[in-house]
């Protein structure tokens, strides 16, 4: 054990640890979840303090010996090296003091160990003064959540669009299957499955352009705000090179937000985000429930779509398979749901120069980008791309309804019609023997109208036969 | 009082009402809210109507002496008229049957009445065969809906940029200002007033360009897609031209949507207008926390804003004059959060070829609309115009404070500042004194480093009295 | 025109209007909703205010010529009278001091038109010296909030007795009925259709219990604890009578809290009122759901329930009849829970010793509990009353599905019975078919085992042939 | 590695691994948040594991060779055992079907292990057939996240306990410092700081009733309604059995369900716990907002109340002290908040038999529970127990303030107070000084109404100088 010091006191460190007083402070303080911060924001902070470094000894504010142990450690943490020394949970003190300090102490000490120096001596490297300078928890954390939640929009846009370009698969693949459409979860009038699919893979695409849009507010990142805006203690140059090192390292195209105060206590950009998964998901959720419907079965439910069977469904029922893989995105839908009401509850509670409900906000953030990916990522594979109509089953149903109906209406008038339907479903006529016994319409004239083909398209069908109303 | 049929049976219906049978029945069924629908709906779905009769007039499926009555009512209509007939309440049956239904009967009746025919006699003019023509309830209220939402979209972005106007007013009227930051509610560096109500403008701006972009898919509409999208009973002929008489009469740039499959059962425009205005609403939030916050007082406050007086405040405490025009903007964000949470379960409860939960949708989505609308322009006019500065007080805070502590960091490291601090708020000691008497730093070193006015842009004070570390 | 003046100067009221300058000042402010405050609100204001009155007179603080003036002026109100001289906006600014004062200047001045003084002439009867003695809107608005709230909990709570009594109707009425349980969506074993609504019977119950605990908080009330609690300028004699008033006025048994200070700031009782009808509204959503999923067709869905049609379903597909009674439930759900997010963000925004976001809680609280009062209401009479059940089909579905597979599983194990069903789907064959080929099991033995009525109570069916694993 | 077959096919598994192919299906299936499922909840199932074999058992239907490593399988789990075999994501398939397939694969290969058998030959020990012998996940999975969140629930209400008595400790402490109460952030009237922490407490202690309420519904658990409550394949002295063994093992009071179909469809006890936890979680974040806004300072802000100093406050500010324990308690409130929202999405999505969305509800309950234990915990010991009150501060803001002025209401009446507040705001004269010196009120009688001491308690002060009015 090795004993440090802060202006609050003295505590025993282990050795061994790379993290220092301040961290060991914060692990006492809040053990709330057992999760540790995100990898992801780790990371992208260990670039932060990176680029800090380089640019601080290009303004000649830090010497190059120290500077350059602290890119190493940097580095080391970027490649996934010493994540055992995160101890601060995910839930924090406000602002992300805690684990901005956490990794202040890994760097510093990582570094003094790679000077040759004692662990805690930080008159040679310290957590604050070198580690820190020209930064603030209030410019570094709101950068490094802005670079990770970018990168994972990335990744998750790729995988939504794999998932659009899947039901587009789909439309094609079934594009020439008629079927009964429903509306109330009535009957309604017949529509391809293909259009179905359309459907879907037109509103994730929107889906992917909402993203888009949303992402690009992230890359506008307020390194040299320092505490609250104003860039004290934080050098012109340094703040122009700080950005351009995190540019050239993430190959990512991050630029200095023109209003830093703005940047620095506005957490908009995080809401925004969120709102464009909360959408999102809502349009996923719906697609489940559709997918889900039109599986259910295997013989007493629509039976319209087959699903690839993933596991056994029932550790009872046997033989059963259950639409697992609609269901866990169902769930992640709700989980991001309820991930961006807590979201939207932290930024209203942003208060004067800084919103300190950041780390609430960033474990939730990168836990709605990183379940949506994934979710997405087995849903595609493992449900879409092996899905099946049920071609038997969609031509019966269709045969069997009375989805034609609407058809007739310019022809005999709704009430007629009308009158037509509660008469078949009395009887148990068909329709076609009802309007010719009666005479309203022969069989040829019904052999234009009644066609289900062509209902899929605008257009009256058996207009010639019409009159001005 | 006349009967009325239809294919379940007949009612009485009062003779001097235009609405018939189907309205009756919904009123009976949906003794909800008491709210009738919004009446900018209302008008919206009378442009629908009116458009629909000249379309189908000139593609020749409707007599132009019915079709000329049923624009004659749709105008009246328009005009605010008749309003007292739509009875049917803002919560009803899935999908908006009865709103539809509900209109189509006023306009049928009313058509009725200009042709000189007895009301009811609808083998004249009928609800479903002339005013609906070519026509479903899944084309025409989505179309209204997003009709009366952009043009309340409109409106509110009028009045969001007025604030934002306002807030750039209040920016340099401010600018001169320094007063101390705070961070966790804790005293921070110095920032300019100016700089604050700058980062406010920056947010509201942002909200306005979110806005804008959401609103632009509103101008998708999906006339012609009828039941579910395929335009069963629409002919090309009249999409084109329907859409297009839309444009001219409301003009605004409505399109037909690519995809009418998709335009008739998605609904993620209203989750991303929605999401907009939540968005806007956390925003506004969390201005007005800000805002009720630093005039706290009048004397044990903060007490460094002066709001215009409104009202008295108190019907107990003489004198009291609080916040009114915050604390409503305040409520009015967390009504429409609210909606937002009612829009997103409506939305994602969609199912297949339709989503049915649209009057609760547009209920909620045009309300959050107009309170916000309403909300912002009292706010600007009300507060934010006659908003002064406290400026004795911002300045007297300002020589209290350890403000200007930060700026001695790179003069004397991060720890022996702290100490510094700690000593002054034991002591009752200046800083500028301990840090004299100790020789840390000379008078005129002070005089450059603790500046407070240059601490409000970026830079390291006395700079030149630094080594490199 | 009259002129009125108050501590921030005068203006013109209109003078027939009861209301004075505060109230103008108020509705100048808060032009928000349009909706003004739920008349049930306004209404036990008005008993708040007469049970002041006379326990202010009995305190000798009020003389009787003018406290009886008031009494007579409050009971008006509480007949109904003088709405329109409520024209404060349900969303208005802090606490509601608008409208205390616009039910103080209403009750005032017609206690002056009682007095035969002119209106305005607040010496001989002021709206606060007089109307609101011994009060402040700090107590007299959440007391009224809390009777509001009590009384139509009340009677929300006997139309959910009666939603629960109809509910074991149709358990008795469907108790004969074996049908196949869906889990997943996926046929499941068989159960009795009377089971599934002596279920949904069982958790409305429930409800009830909740609803019944959560408002007997409302009936502590904070009258005497004028600004916050303390009680400052309430006699406690005055205290004591005032209650004791209201309790024999309104006939419920309203207490003082033994906390005013308590009663004063914390708003739980509001959520707590709030989470017991959100829990109420989730149930009842997914009764709905179940109940449109299995009332499905007519053709081509499960359409194992029937029911009654209440209006006709679309304005272009004739013949359609949708469940529109469960839609609209389904809908007020949604608002319902979308309300309970704005009570919360609401009543998380109290601070110190008030919470000022009352006016959005009582629009929302009270409208919710309103629309869940008239939906189901309407959805017991429209929907359940009438329902019947498909009993052919359900029947068919039964005989067709594999439901009575698991009952194989202690005879044959969970993987051959699971191979059993797999063989069955490929080949069409029949479960009992398979079996007795190969020998697994006699045809007598069958007869025993796969019986469904007994599948329905707990027990192994073929118990006899078993032996121990 | 070996090979394991299922009905779906085979699959290769680490020789290693207690669990099997199912549970590596599921692994493959949902690597969505990488959360394994909570301890807490597989301990729970190893306990329903364990009572079931006893049971099976004893009802002659388990072999006791098989039963009773089975048990000892159990037990091993329960004791903190095996839990890195625990592979399945916390958000999975529907119904938690493959956490059962995992706990039961486990227990089936550590039994044939105890048995000296090969893991993987089932016949010997089946997870289907032995291991949930008389079960199914819809009744194992309910009844174990009912055991995990009783137990979680009295381990919380423990800490609320402590919680509330430390606050009343606080206003016993407290109780003789009059300061300046606040309504919309303005001055009040005077209030004792004694009775602010009393109110806070009784709020803790009403949270404490409802979590203890809501908690009762939990002991209700459905062991042995086996897929949909029928109970179909368990022995009815088997159901008495297995849950009388639950009682006994884990010493709660643990009840069989009146009605299984219900109590495995219905998810209502998940939602009252979470709507009970959600309520505590308001009023907590309201507690931590004022404490936050009293402890403002050190110098421009409030600065009535201290907190015990836990960590530097900032990497950038020296001598900065943040309120960290009551931020990291707003986050969790909002976590918490959030999470309420998942759980009634997912509540809300239940259909007919059983409610698939469990395992999001178990993550999101669960979480929610430890969450809120956590951070009252350490909030109670951290910086209540350590709270001092500034009484300097609070008596000069008492002193500064007019907040005794309401006490002159009765005597000069609410415009004349008003308008002397005006005056003294105006002129900087004390209140006093205006008073007399226009003979409104002599000293003496100023010396009896304006002592702030008696303000805290209810009556009028210098109720001898009024008359009636």
């Amino acid at each position: 054990m090795r004993t440090e010091r802060d202006s609050l006191g003295q505590k025993e460190i282990p050795d061994s640890a790379y993290y220092g007083i301040q961290t060991a402070r914060a692990a006492e303080n809040f053990p709330i979840t057992g999760a540790p911060v995100h990898q992801e924001l780790i990371i992208a902070l260990a670039y932060v303090k990176k680029a800090a470094a380089l640019a601080n000894m290009e303004v000649k504010l830090l010497k190059e010996r120290v500077g350059n142990v602290i890119v190493m450690a940097a580095d080391e943490i970027i490649q996934g090296n010493h994540m055992g020394h995160f101890i601060v949970d995910s839930i924090q003190g406000g602002a992300g003091t805690s684990i901005n300090m956490n990794i202040n102490e890994v760097i510093a000490n990582r570094s003094l160990e790679l000077l040759n120096e004692r662990k805690g001596n930080y008159a040679a490297c310290s957590p604050n003064n070198h580690v820190n300078m020209s930064q603030s928890t209030n410019d570094v954390i709101p950068t490094a959540i802005k670079i990770a939640s970018y990168q994972l929009s990335q990744k998750l846009l790729a995988t939504m669009r794999a998932l659009a370009a899947e039901l587009r698969n789909k439309e094609r693949q079934f594009n020439d299957i008629v079927k009964v459409a429903r509306t109330h979860l009535q009957d309604a009038v017949p529509i391809r499955l293909g259009q179905q699919f359309g459907a879907y893979a037109r509103v994730i695409e929107r889906d992917i352009r909402r993203l888009e849009f949303a992402s690009e507010d992230l890359l506008l990142i307020n390194m040299g705000a320092t505490a609250v805006g104003t860039g004290l203690n934080a050098k012109p140059e340094y703040i122009e090179k700080v950005v351009q090192h995190l540019r050239e390292l993430l190959n990512i195209d991050v630029k200095s937000a023109d209003d830093l105060v703005d940047a620095t206590q506005n957490t908009d950009a995080y809401t925004e985000l969120s709102s464009a998964l909360k959408i999102c998901a809502v349009n996923l959720s719906k697609i489940c429930n559709d997918i889900r419907l039109m599986a259910s079965g295997p013989r007493t439910g629509l039976n319209e779509l087959l699903l690839p069977p993933r596991q056994p469904g029932s550790s009872i029922m046997p033989g059963k398979v259950n639409p697992v893989m609609a269901e866990v995105v169902n769930q992640i839908a709700f989980q991001v749901l309820g991930n961006d009401h807590t979201i939207a509850l932290a930024c209203e509670a942003g208060q004067l120069e800084l919103n300190v409900m950041g780390p609430v906000i960033a474990y939730n953030l990168l836990q709605s980008l990183k379940i949506m990916n994934n979710g997405i990522d087995v849903f595609t594979r493992y449900l879409l791309e092996g899905l099946e109509a049920n071609r038997e089953r969609l031509a019966a149903n269709l045969e069997y309804s009375f989805s034609v109906i609407t058809a007739l209406n310019p022809h005999l008038g709704y009430e007629v019609a009308a009158q037509l339907v509660k008469e078949a479903l009395k009887t148990g006529m068909s329709l076609r023997q009802i309007i010719t016994e009666r005479g309203l319409l022969t069989q040829e004239e019904l052999d234009v109208i009644l066609h289900p083909d062509q209902m899929t398209t605008p257009g009256i069908a058996g207009e010639q036969f019409l009159n001005e109303q």
